[in-house]
C-alpha cells in the first residue's frame, strides 16, 4: 500500500470519528420508540371484548404497521444474506490462489457500504420522501432539491439523525434500502476479481454507496425526475422499477462493465494469437451454493419491495420471481447442453441469476406467464452475452457479472414497459390505475422505460468510466503483475485462503 | 448424450415455449392485486380513532390475511433454502470426483420441478380446493375429478392461469406447495448419486413434479380420497399428515428406493467375496453444514404448514420439530459411540434428519414428550436401517436417503396415528374435534394411517419401479462404467468440481 | 473412550428415556392449541363489515399475538441458523486435520443443549415468569424461588410439561430462549478447539444448558435479583441486557476463557524460547461465510428480543445492529491495515463479530450514533485483546472467542449503562420511564451494569473454572498428545474431514 493510500485511508477513519462526535447529541424527533406509530392501542387477550372502538382502531393501525415492519425487516435480512451468495459465487467461480482476496472483498463491501450509506447515501436517496403509509406516517424527511419542480436529490437524514430521522419508520426504510444498495456495491467485485487492488474496491464502494447509487436511486424511487415523468409528462406511471432491475442491477452492472474494461483482462486471458483462455472456477459446489443462497435472498428482494405484508400482491411477486429464475436456469442449461453437449453448471447458475435479475423490475406488475417468458429470454440472453463479451468484445469478466446484472437488468427495465398487465400499481408515482405495458396498451410507459435505460447508460456507465479513469491515473487500480501471477492472497491480504491444500501446479501456470 | 435424448430435450423446450404463447392472454379472474382479499380497509396512523366500524372490520380482515401471507411465504422461502441443505449433504457425503455432478443435480431438480409443477402438477394436486380461509377466501379453484364422490385428482389452475387462478391466495398456496414438492424431487438424487445419468434425473424430476407427487398429494392434502376416509368411513379425521412425513418424505424416499435398486450399486461397492466397501464422503464439514441448513429449513417446513400465523399452534409445532430433531441426532450419536466407539459425524446428521422426518407428520398433533419419543425412535431406526440396507439388502444408497426419508417417513405417518393427543385439528378434513391417536383412544385414526402407509408402498414404490424399469429399457439410466470410475464431472457436466485441488490417488482407486 | 465415560454416557441416555416414560401422561393446562390466546375471533373476508364489535376486538387481539408469534419464531429460527455460522467460523479458522471434530462439536452442542434446556434449563430460567402480554397472556408459569423477595431461580415448566407449560405462549418463549442458550453453549468450542475431548464438550454442554446459563439468565431475564436492583434499590431499571451481551456472550465467553486456560495451549503454540507460533486457519472462505451467516443471524438475535413485531422499536434495533457490526469490522480492518500493512480477513471477521457482540445489550436502548461509537470501540478492543491474550497472557484461543465474546460482551453491558438515551424501556423490570445511561443522566443504571459485570466474573468465570478443574481431575478433558499431533478426526470422530484431499505435509509439522 502506498503512503498516499495509507494517508487517505487514515483520513477517512478520522473523518468518520469526527462526525460521530459532532452528532453525540442527537436531535430527538420522529418517533424513536414507535409508541405513536400506527396507533397507540394495546389490546391483549385479557381485555378482548371490552375495549372501546377508539382503542380497537388504534390497535388495528398498530397491527397493520407491525405486519409491514415484520415483512420489510425480515425480507431485508434475507437481502443482506445475499452477500454470502455473491461471495460464494464470485469465489467459487474464480481461482484458488485469489480466494481469500475475492471472499474478503465481498465482506468488506458491506462494511464500507453500510457506513457510506449511513453518512450520506440514504439522505441523498430518500431525503425527499415524506410519510410512507405502509411503514408509518410520521416520517419527517421531506427535503428534496429540485430544479423547476423536477427532483434531483434529497438532503435530509444524514447520519440517520438530521431532520428528525430518529424514527422507527425511517429506520425500517433505511435497513431495507441499505441492503439493496449493498447489492449494487457487490456486483462489480465479480467483474474485477483476480486483479483489482483491495484498496481500489474500498474507495469504489464508498463512491457507489455515497453518490453513484443514491442519486440515481432518488430519481426512480426517491420521488426524483424519472419517477415524475408520468405525473408531469403523461408517460405512464413515469419510470417504474419494482425491485431494481435497473436501479440495483444495471447500475451495479455499469460499474462492473466500466471496471472490467479499464482494469483490462487478467494476465494470460487473451493470448497474443487472439486465443481466448478459460480459467475454470476452483470450487463449483461453492458457486452453486452461492447461487442457491442468492435465489433464496431474491425472495426477500422482490416480494419485500412492497414494504408491506398487508399488500397481498406479495404472493404474485414471489411466484413470478420463482418461475422466472427457474426458467432462466433451465433454458441456459438446455442451450449449453444442446450446443456444447454438456449442461454446464456455471451457466445453469448464470441462467437462474439472469432470470432473477430480469424479473426484478417487472415482478410486481406482470402475470406469471409473462414472467416465464421474461425468464426464458433472460436464459437465452445471458448465454449469448457471456460468449459475446468474452470472445468478441474481449472484456474479461471472470464471473459473468456484466451479462447477468447489466444486460439482464436492462432487459428487466424494458420488459416492464412491455408486459405490465395493469392489475397493480394504482396510485404509484401519483398516477391512477395499474401500471400498463405496451402489450396491454400503454406506449407511454414503454417510452418511460426506454428513457430509464438511456439514463442508466449515461449515468451508470459514463460516471463509472470517469471515476475509474481518475482513480487509475492517481492511486492506481491494478495489482502488480507478479502478485497477480502468484495469487493476490499473500500480497494483498496477508494470508492464503487454503494454506494446507496442495494445489496443482497447473493452477499457477494456467494464467499464461 | 444420445441423439434420442437430445431430441426429447429439445421437444420439451419447444413445448414449454408453445404453452407460453397459448397463454399470452391471461384470463383475469380471482384477485390478482389482493385489493379485495381479506377486507378492503386502509387504516393508517393518521386516521386511527376516526374510522367507521365497517372500515375497522375490513382492515382487521386484511391484517389477518396479511399475517398469514407473511408467515406462509417466509416459511416457504425457508423450505426453498433446504435445497442448499440437500445439495451440501449429498455432495459432502459422496466423493470429490462426482461433486460437480451431485451438486448440479440438486440445483437442476428445482429448475425442472418448478416448471413441471407450474404447468400441471399444482392443478392436479390442488385444483379441487375451494376457498382457503387462512390465506384468502376468493380462491376460485374447485374442480376435482371424483369417482363415487371419492376425489382422485384436481383439474384447475394449469399454468397458474386457468379457472381464475391469477389470485393472490392461490399464488401463496402455489409457492408453499411447490417448495414442498421440490423436497420430494430432491430426495432421490442422494440415493442415485455417483452413477445416474444427469438426463435421467431431468426426466425423473419432471415425472415426480407433474404426476407422481401431485396425485398422491391430492389424495391427502387436496381433498382426495385418503382425506375423505374420516368423513365418509369414520376413520378418525381420515389420513392426516401435518407437514408431509408421508406425502413428501416417504414418497420422495420411494423414488429413492426404486431408483437405487434399479440402478444397482456403485462399482466396487460390493466385493465379489460379499465384502461391503465404505466410500467415505469427501467433505464432512460440507455435509454437516448441509444438515444444519436442513434443520433450519425444517422450521419453515413444519410450522409453516398451518398456512397461518394467526394459528398459534405454530409454536408447539416449532418446538416439537426442534426436540425431535435434536433427540434423533443425539440418540444416533450415542448408539454409534457405544457400539463403534466413535460418535460418527455422518450418523449424527442422519439421526437429526431422521428425527425431523419422523416428526413432520405428527408435529401439529402431538405433545412435546411424544415428540421426544418419536425422535428417539427415529434415531434408533435410522441406524438400524442404514446398516440393514447397506449390508443385508445390499442396496447402495450413498447418503442414506432411503433410511432417513422413506423409513422414517413411514414411522412419522404411523406415529401420528398413535400419539396424536386430541388438542388440535378441530374440523380438519371436515371432522369435528382434535386429531386423536391410538394412545388417546381413537383406533380409527390409527387404521387410516395404516392405509396411508399401504398406499405409499403401492403408489410410491410401485409406480417408481415401473417408471425406472421403462426408463432403463428405453433411454438408459446409468452412466458408462469408465465414466463412473473416472468421475462423472467431466463426462456428464463438462467441468471438474475442484480443478486445482490435488486429490489422493487412492480416492480414484477406492472404488475397486 | 474410557469405560467410565462410556458408563456415564449410557446413564444419561437411560435417564432421558426414563423421564420420557414418566411424562407419557401430559398434564393438559395452558392453551395448547392457541384457540384461546389473544382472542377467539375468526373474521374472514367473507364476514368483513358484518361482525360485532366483540368479534372484531377478539380478532384484533388474535392478530396482535399472531404478529408477535411470527416475529419471535422467525427471528428465533434465524438465531438457530447462527449454529452454522459458528461451525464455519471455528472450523475455517482452525486446521484441516481437526476439521471433522471442530465441525461436529458445533452440531452436537445443539443436540445436547436442546435436550438439557428442555429437561431442566428452561424451568430454572423462566419458571418464575408469569403472563407475557406480547406472546399471550395465559402463560401459567409463576414459580420463582426467592430469598427475602430476591429471585434466585424458577421451578416450573420442567420437560415443558409441569405447571401447565403446554401452552402456545410458553412454547414460543421456549423456542426463542433455547436458541439463545445454544449460542452460549457453542462459544467455548472455538476456544477449546483442536485439543479438547469430544466427550468433554458433551458434558460441558449439558452443564451450561442445564445450570450455568439458566440460573444467571433467571437473574437478568427471568425476574431474578439482578433485574430487581431497579425496583428494589433504585438502580435505574436494574440490570438491563437487551439481547444478551452479558447473559449470552460474556457467559459463553467465560466458559471459553476458563476452558482455554485449564486445557492449556495447543502443542507447539508457544515455543520453549517464548516464541508465539501462528496456526493459520485452513479455509478462509469458510470462515468468512460463517461470519456473514452470523451477521445474518444477529438480525434475529437483537431485533427478535422484543418478542413482539408490534413493538416498532425493532427497526431501530436492527439498524443499530447493522451499523455497529459494520463499523466494528471496518475499524479492525483499518487497524490491521495500518499497523501490519494488510487488511487481515480473519480480523475483519472478528471486528464485525465484536461490534455485534458489543451492541447486543445496548441495541434496544441507544441511538444510532452511539451504536456506531460502540461498534468502533469494539473494533479496537478486539484487536488489542486478541494480541494481548495470545502474546502476553499466552492463553491459546484458536478463534479469538475470548476477545470477541467475553471482552466485548462486557463492553456491551457497560456501554448500555453509558449510552442508553431514555427513549425506550418504559416499564421494563417494573420501573417507569425509558432506560437512561450515565451520559443521559442516570448514574444508578451505570452502577447496575457494573454489578452485572462483577457477577459475570464471579458466576461465569469462577464457576466454569471449578467445573473444568473437577472434570480435568476426574474424566480428563484433553486428548492424547499423539492424537492432537495427528489430528483429532480419526481418533475422536472415526472419519477424516477431507479423506481425498492431499494436505501439505507442513500442515502436520507446523504444530511443532
Amino acid at each position: 500500500m502506498s503512503a498516499l493510500t495509507k494517508k487517505r485511508l487514515l483520513s477517512i477513519t478520522l473523518l468518520a470519528g469526527l462526525f460521530i462526535l459532532i452528532f453525540a447529541a442527537v436531535a430527538l424527533a420522529g418517533d424513536p420508540s414507535g409508541a405513536n406509530t400506527g396507533g397507540v392501542g394495546d389490546i391483549t387477550a385479557a381485555t378482548a371484548g371490552q375495549p372501546t372502538m377508539d382503542e380497537i382502531a388504534a390497535q388495528v393501525g398498530k397491527n397493520k404497521i407491525g405486519i409491514n415492519f415484520v415483512w420489510t425487516l425480515i425480507t431485508g435480512f434475507m437481502v443482506f444474506f445475499m452477500q454470502a451468495g455473491f461471495a460464494l459465487v464470485e469465489t467459487g467461480f474464480t481461482r484458488a490462489k485469489h480466494a481469500a482476496h475475492t471472499m474478503a472483498m465481498n465482506l468488506m463491501v458491506f462494511l464500507v457500504g453500510a457506513i457510506g450509506y449511513y453518512i450520506v447515501g440514504f439522505a441523498l436517496q430518500f431525503g425527499g420522501v415524506g410519510a410512507l403509509s405502509a411503514i408509518g406516517g410520521t416520517a419527517p424527511l421531506n427535503q428534496e432539491f429540485a430544479i423547476n419542480g423536477w427532483g434531483i436529490l434529497g438532503h435530509a437524514g444524514f447520519f440517520l439523525t438530521s431532520n428528525g430521522a430518529y424514527d422507527v419508520g425511517v429506520f425500517t426504510l433505511f435497513l431495507f434500502q441499505m441492503v439493496f444498495m449493498d447489492t449494487a456495491v457487490t456486483i462489480p467485485t465479480g467483474a474485477m476479481a483476480e486483479r483489482v487492488k483491495f484498496s481500489t474496491v474500498v474507495i469504489t464502494s464508498f463512491f457507489i454507496a455515497m453518490f453513484l447509487y443514491p442519486i440515481f436511486g432518488n430519481w426512480v424511487w426517491g420521488g426524483g425526475w424519472l419517477a415524475q415523468l408520468g405525473s408531469k409528462l403523461g408517460l405512464g406511471h413515469g419510470v417504474v422499477d419494482f425491485a431494481g432491475s435497473g436501479v440495483v442491477h444495471s447500475i451495479g452492472g455499469s460499474v462492473a462493465l466500466a471496471g472490467a474494461i479499464i482494469l483490462g483482462p487478467r494476465l494470460g486471458k487473451y493470448g497474443k494469437d487472439g486465443k481466448v483462455n478459460a480459467f475454470p472456477g476452483h470450487d463449483i459446489p461453492m458457486g452453486i451454493l452461492g447461487t442457491i443462497i442468492l435465489f433464496f435472498g431474491w425472495f426477500g428482494f422482490n416480494p419485500g419491495s412492497t414494504l408491506a405484508g398487508t399488500d397481498l400482491r406479495i404472493s404474485v411477486v414471489a411466484v413470478n420471481t420463482m418461475l422466472a429464475g427457474a426458467v432462466g436456469g433451465f433454458v441456459s442449461m438446455m442451450i449449453m447442453w444442446l450446443k456444447f453437449k454438456k449442461p454446464d453448471p456455471s451457466m445453469m447458475c448464470n441462467g437462474a441469476l439472469a432470470g432473477l435479475v430480469a424479473i426484478t423490475a417487472p415482478s410486481g406488475f406482470v402475470n406469471v406467464n409473462s414472467s416465464v417468458f421474461i425468464g426464458a429470454v433472460a436464459g437465452v440472453l445471458v448465454v449469448i452475452s457471456v460468449l459475446f463479451v468474452d470472445s468478441k468484445l474481449k472484456i474479461d469478466d471472470p464471473v459473468g457479472a456484466i451479462s447477468v446484472h447489466f444486460v439482464n437488468g436492462l432487459w428487466g427495465v424494458l420488459a416492464t414497459g412491455i408486459f405490465a398487465d395493469g392489475t397493480y400499481g394504482d396510485g404509484l408515482n401519483g398516477v391512477a390505475g395499474g401500471v400498463t405495458g405496451l402489450l396491454y396498451g400503454d406506449s407511454g410507459q414503454f417510452v418511460a422505460q426506454l428513457i430509464d435505460m438511456g439514463v442508466i447508460l449515461v449515468w451508470g456507465v459514463g460516471l463509472s468510466f470517469i471515476f475509474f479513469k481518475i482513480l487509475k491515473a492517481t492511486l492506481g487500480i491494478r495489482v502488480k503483475p507478479e502478485d497477480e501471477l502468484a495469487g493476490l492472497d499473500i500480497p494483498e491480504m496477508g494470508v492464503l485462503a487454503y494454506p494446507e491444500t496442495t494445489l496443482r501446479s497447473s493452477s499457477l501456470d494456467r494464467s499464461f
